[in-house]
């Protein structure tokens, strides 16, 4: 990291300044300036990734990266029902020189990737040197109604249980790119192995090691893990025909249920048979022995909603959505009581336990 | 960093949730909900410090650290005008435990200082590990009335141009620090010496090294340097009086009228016997052989406000900050032209250059 670096990733950010409506001064100034909408509140999500802990050079290319560091706050708007309206970025630059000036322009294609296919300008940022890992926290402002906000404790009983989307495409997508890029997944506890010396290279997408997967089943699922996407429509739509609690997918089916039955102090019983798993990541699961369904509710990250609404609320949504291509899927129903209750096909039931996957997290 | 300092950061950090007016919906959710205010505008600032890059164990406390991480987007939004709303703070934890719980604790202590202080509840964040340094993002929002925004590139010909409380005095603290914890100062170009294994040793703070400085010029100035103060009722009052152009001093008085000059296409004429100097500073100046007013001028982080306002709105904040016991100092004049022009009292004339001190950045 040298000052040259500096400059470029200003003069990256500051092209990202776009003139958008609602932005009343961007980047350049002690603070950004967006406009307020009357009788709307303001929604506001953190999040950070770490080089090494959130994401793996053999896994993610800088593009993917800066796509996902501002796809995963957009995300959290979106499970609010609101919409984004500006992010600002923040990066730690490793002065080791592992990110040179190809590699942070690479990241910043990501980042006006994302902000351009979501109407979330870049307002503002920092960028400083760190002696260690690239670290990249994105917070992003979001507007929403006044009282509209869909928060996780809303859950009725009577609601349906629904889900946005495939669930567990991420994950199958990371067990991919882990194949092709010859890392062994660590059993439980987490870590890292990279085998022979792969670590860095970026894994040109083919057959090897997939047991026999087919090309598009290969990058449909890598894509999927890649640039996963904020459902920021659905969110509108559910929030606008009535639905109660919302979360977004990003630490696992699993986790977020139990959020949702904790907060509003309810059941959900689920159906094991009604996940929505997708035909590439059910044929990968079976040539990789692990069940697809693992993947989705400790998987994570795909960014999909799942949330409660009542019935009715929940038939004007599916429709809506039907009609702008957006699958909505029932899994359950909210009853009075506690936890997370999976039914299985042949009546056994399961106390579903609000673990992830953590792959690599600690 | 461990699960159990994970629960402990979000406890400290729920801890802090406080039932502010305004914050409809704080830490929990997966974004955080403030109120809007019909007809205000949103201001939004992030910043990152990073451990061994902004700040070191040798000279700043754990819980300076935390009033510091906030303090300097707060800053931000007072250069605006603006009041500020509520904060996020992403923390990434070093893994290697260089952070027990202890002083994560007495870190949350300080963000709890600065955010009582400020009426800036913390409303939401995110907490991940790193193999790298404590790395510190917090973004802060504020509000201000529409068109209220005080950019810095607003200053007119004939505007008055100002600074508030004294300025030099965060690098004259830093300098103590280092002085009592045996770090010399490096020369031109940075870098850090520590002397005598002392890092990570917090100095008890004594005369030794200092030349005599008094014990309350040293506590005085040391506090300048940890305890920086946000000047969110000057900007209020600046704004509101009818002042022009308007930056906190974060990077040295040079680059702060520089940036002015350039983004309002104006000349800044500024008197070097003006500069409000501290006696603590100018003492400690003269035992160290540095001219304080180099501190001043290149020393940056005192988070004062400097700025331009017509001559008439000068006198009207004038009047209303020495009611409330805040200095304002007429340091110079707007003019046509460009750049800064500083006049000396023996007539000579220089051309300040927009530098600052960069101790220990790159």
């Amino acid at each position: 990291m040298n000052l040259d670096e500096f400059a470029l990733i200003r003069s990256l950010a500051e092209r990202l300044e776009q003139a958008a409506p609602g932005v009343v001064a961007g980047i350049g100034d002690d603070a950004a300036v967006l406009a307020g909408v009357d009788g709307d509140e303001w929604l506001v999500s953190t999040d950070t990734l770490v080089e090494g802990v959130h994401f793996l050079d053999a896994t993610m290319r800088p593009e993917d990266v800066g796509w996902k560091a501002l796809a995963v706050s957009i995300s959290d708007i979106a499970a609010m029902g609101g919409r984004p309206r500006g992010a600002v970025l923040a990066v730690a630059v490793p002065k080791q020189g592992s990110w040179p000036a190809e590699r942070l322009t690479a990241l910043y294609d990501g980042v006006a990737e994302v902000c351009k296919t979501f109407a979330c300008p870049l307002v503002g940022g920092d960028t400083v040197g760190t002696a260690g890992p690239l670290v990249l926290t994105s917070t992003v402002f979001g507007t929403v109604p006044a009282g509209g906000a869909r928060l996780r404790s809303l859950a009725q009983p009577g609601d349906v249980v629904f889900v946005t989307g495939w669930v567990g495409v991420s994950a199958a997508g990371l067990e991919v790119l882990r194949r092709l890029a010859g890392l062994e997944r660590a059993a439980a506890g987490g870590g890292v192995s990279p085998v022979g010396g792969t670590q860095g290279a970026q894994p040109a997408i083919g057959p090897a090691g997939l047991g026999g997967l087919a090309p598009d089943e290969v990058e449909y699922l890598v894509r999927a893990h890649r640039r996963p996407v904020p459902q920021v429509l659905a969110g509108e739509v559910l929030r606008r025909c009535g639905s109660n609690a919302l979360n977004d997918i990003s630490d696992g089916l699993a986790n977020e249920l139990n959020e949702i039955a904790e907060a509003s102090q309810v059941r959900l019983r689920v159906r094991a048979d009604k996940l929505p798993l997708h035909p590439a990541a059910i044929n990968a699961g079976r040539r990789f022995g692990v069940p697809a369904s693992d993947w989705a509710w400790y998987g994570g990250e795909d960014f999909e909603l799942v949330g409660t609404a009542p019935p009715l609320a929940f038939a004007r949504a599916l429709a809506q959505l039907e009609a702008e291509g957006v699958r909505l899927t029932q899994i359950g129903r909210v009853e009075v009581g506690d936890g997370v209750i999976v039914e299985h096909p042949d009546g056994r039931l399961d106390i579903l336990e609000p673990r992830g996957y953590n792959h690599f997290r600690e």
